[in-house]
C-alpha cells in the first residue's frame, strides 16, 4: 500500500474502537473502528458540539479547511467532531483490514453503518445528547440526512451541501461508471493487488471520467482552471484530477462508491421518501451547488420540499460539485455564509 | 467482423468512388468511397435537393425515420440525399479498409474530410449547385455547420439539431472518455482484433457510460424508460444501450469519435469562431434539445448569436440528446415542425 493513508499525510487521528459490528449487510466486521479528529473543547453542558462527516474519497482532514478562529466553525466556541467513515483508509477499510475481509473481500458498507458508528462515538465517548449542527458535503450530506432522519432528537440543525437523501437513478449510474473505470484495469484483479499504485491505469481512467462528470460544461468553456494555476485542459486533467486520485486506494474508492450509490433514507419508512424526510425536526438548509452534475439543484429542491422546517439555498460557482474545495474566495464565502446563518438562527 | 454493416441490416446503399483522397491529416487514403442513400427524384432544375448527413455511430438508414409522404421531408417533392461519412462501416472505415490502413491503423478522419467527400458526391454525381436544406443531428449538425461555413453559396437553409460548430472542451473530454472505455478492453488490442464481438466487454463498458451521459437526470427520475417498454433501469441499460452498441465495430466508433471531438469550423478562419460563423449565408435554425448533456442549449445559443440570419429554438424532451430517436410522438412532432417551418420560409 502507498503511504497515503498515514498521519504524516493527513495529520493525527483519534480512533474509536467499535468491537465486532454487525453491518446492515448481515456480515459482522470484527474489531471495527472509526478514525476521527476533533477541534475545540466540549463544554460542561455538552451542548456545543458540531458533527461534520466528510465526503467520498476524503478523510476528516478534508473538512478542516472550514474551521478557524472568527469563522462560523470557530473552535474557540464549538466542539467540532470530524468523524471518519468506513472505507476511507483510516477507519476500517479494504486497505487496512486483515483476512477474511481484506481488499476485494471487504464487506459492503452503508451510510447507515457509518452513522450508527458515528452515533456510538458521539454518545458513548462524549455522552452528547444533542448536536448543535450536523453538516456535510456530497456523501457527507447523505450522512447528514441519515442522521437527521434516524436520530431526529439529536440533530438541532442540519446542513446538507450538494447531496441527496436518496440517490437518484442517474447518480447511481454515474457512480457505478466511476467504479467500473477502476475495475476495468486488469491489475485491479478483483480487488487483490499488492500495491495500489499497481492499479494506476485504472486510477487514471477513473480520474478522466471525473474530469468530465465532476465539473460542468460552463467550467471548461470559461477556462476556470486558469484562475487556479493550470495552463491547459490537459494540464488540469493531469495535475488536478490525476494527481488527486493517483495516491488513493482503488478498493477504498470502490467501497465508498457502493455506499454512495445505495444511499437512501427511505429504507427507514418502507420506501416512502416523504415519510422519511417528514421525520426531520432539525432546522435544515438544503444547499445544492449550481451546475452540479451529480446532485442537480432540482433534485435537491424536490427533497427540500418534503422537509418540514427547511430552507433552500444555492451556492453559485463554476466549480459545480467541487465548490466545496473552496478554490475561489467566493465559494468559501458563500459556504461560510450558509453555515454562519444557520448557526445564528435560534432553534429550540 | 459481425454482419452488422451489411445491406441486410441497413438496406441498400449506393457508393460514390472518390479515388485516392488526401485527408486533412496529410495521409492519402487509396480507393476511398462514401456510401449513401437517396429518396425521391432530382428535378430538372436540380433545385429540390436536401442533404441530411447522419450522426456518430449511425448510418444513412438512421435518418430515414424523418422521410415520408406528407411529412416535411416528402420524397414526392424533394430529392433527399442521406450521405454517409468516413468510419461509419459502409463508407471507408477501419472495419472495411485493407492494409496498411486496416483496423487500428486507419488514419484519423475529420468533419472536413466528410464534407469534402459529400461535396464531390453532390457536385460531381448530381451536378447540384445549391441545396434547399442541409440538416443533421449531433455529428450530423457538425457536418451541417461545416457545409454552411465552407460552401455558403451552396446552402440555402441550414438546420443543425443538437450539435455545435466547434466542439466544447467539456464535450471533448466526454467523447474521449467514451473512446477510452472501448480501448480499456485488452481485447481491443490497439484496434487489431479478429471479430468486433471479441471486444464485447469494452462495448458494454462504453454502453454503460452512454447510459449516464447520453440522457439526463430528469429522464431517469421520471422513469421515462417505462413509456417505451422497459421494466427497470437495469433492463433499460441492457436492452436499450447495450443492445444498441454491441453489434457495432469498436474501431468505427473510436474513429468517428475522434472526428466528433475535433470538430471546429473556426480552423477555416485561423481560430476565429465569430468570423467562421459570420460566413454563413443560409437561413439557419439552431435547435438544441433540452437537458442535452453533450450540447447544452446554452452552448448552442452562444453560437447562434454569431450566425447572421439565424433563429434559436429548443426541442423539449426528457430524451435529452436522444430526442432525435423519436421515441415519443412529441419528439417527432417538434422535430418535424422545425424542418417544416424552415422549409416553408421564403429564402432567396
Amino acid at each position: 500500500m502507498s503511504d497515503y493513508y498515514s498521519e504524516e499525510t493527513h495529520g493525527p487521528h483519534e480512533f474509536f474502537e467499535l468491537g465486532d459490528v454487525e453491518l446492515e449487510s448481515g456480515i459482522t466486521l470484527p474489531n471495527a473502528r472509526i478514525a476521527y479528529k476533533t477541534h475545540g473543547s466540549l463544554n460542561e453542558g455538552r451542548d456545543n458540539a458540531i458533527l461534520f462527516p466528510h465526503m467520498w474519497s476524503g478523510t476528516p482532514k478534508a473538512m478542516e479547511i472550514f474551521i478557524g478562529q472568527g469563522r462560523p466553525l470557530d473552535p474557540s466556541r464549538y466542539f467540532i467532531i470530524l468523524p471518519g467513515q468506513f472505507a476511507n483508509g483510516f477507519s476500517s477499510s479494504p486497505s487496512n483490514t486483515p483476512p477474511p475481509f481484506d481488499g476485494g473481500a471487504f464487506p459492503n458498507v452503508t451510510i447507515g453503518d457509518d452513522v450508527r458508528a458515528q452515533h456510538r462515538l458521539v454518545s458513548e465517548r462524549y455522552r452528547i445528547e444533542r448536536l448543535e449542527l450536523v453538516l456535510g458535503w456530497s456523501m457527507g450530506a447523505e450522512q447528514t440526512y441519515e442522521w437527521a432522519v434516524r436520530f431526529p432528537d439529536m440533530v438541532k440543525r442540519a446542513l446538507p451541501f450538494a447531496g441527496t437523501a436518496k440517490t437518484t437513478p442517474h447518480d447511481y449510474l454515474f457512480v457505478r461508471a466511476h467504479e467500473d473505470a477502476l475495475k476495468s484495469d486488469p491489475a485491479w484483479n478483483d480487488g487483490f493487488y499488492r500495491d495500489s499504485s499497481d492499479v494506476h491505469v485504472g486510477l487514471r481512467r477513473h480520474a478522466q471520467i471525473w474530469s468530465v462528470m465532476g465539473l460542468c460544461p460552463e467550467f471548461y468553456s470559461a477556462e476556470a482552471w486558469r484562475g487556479v494555476g493550470f495552463t491547459s485542459v490537459e494540464d488540469f486533467v493531469k495535475r488536478f484530477w490525476e494527481a488527486y486520485f493517483l495516491p488513493m486506494d482503488p478498493n477504498n474508492l470502490i467501497w465508498m462508491g457502493w455506499k454512495w450509490r445505495h444511499g437512501d433514507v427511505s429504507r427507514h419508512t418502507g420506501g416512502d421518501l416523504a415519510a422519511a424526510l417528514g421525520r426531520i425536526t432539525a432546522r435544515t438548509y438544503v444547499v445544492p451547488f449550481a451546475h452540479d452534475m451529480f446532485f442537480p439543484p432540482g433534485d435537491c429542491e424536490a427533497e427540500q420540499r418534503l422537509i418540514p422546517n427547511s430552507t433552500f439555498r444555492i451556492v453559485d460557482s463554476l466549480w459545480a460539485h467541487f465548490a466545496m474545495f473552496c478554490m475561489t474566495a467566493s465559494d468559501r464565502e458563500q459556504i461560510d455564509a450558509c453555515i454562519g446563518d444557520l448557526l445564528k438562527e435560534e432553534v429550540t
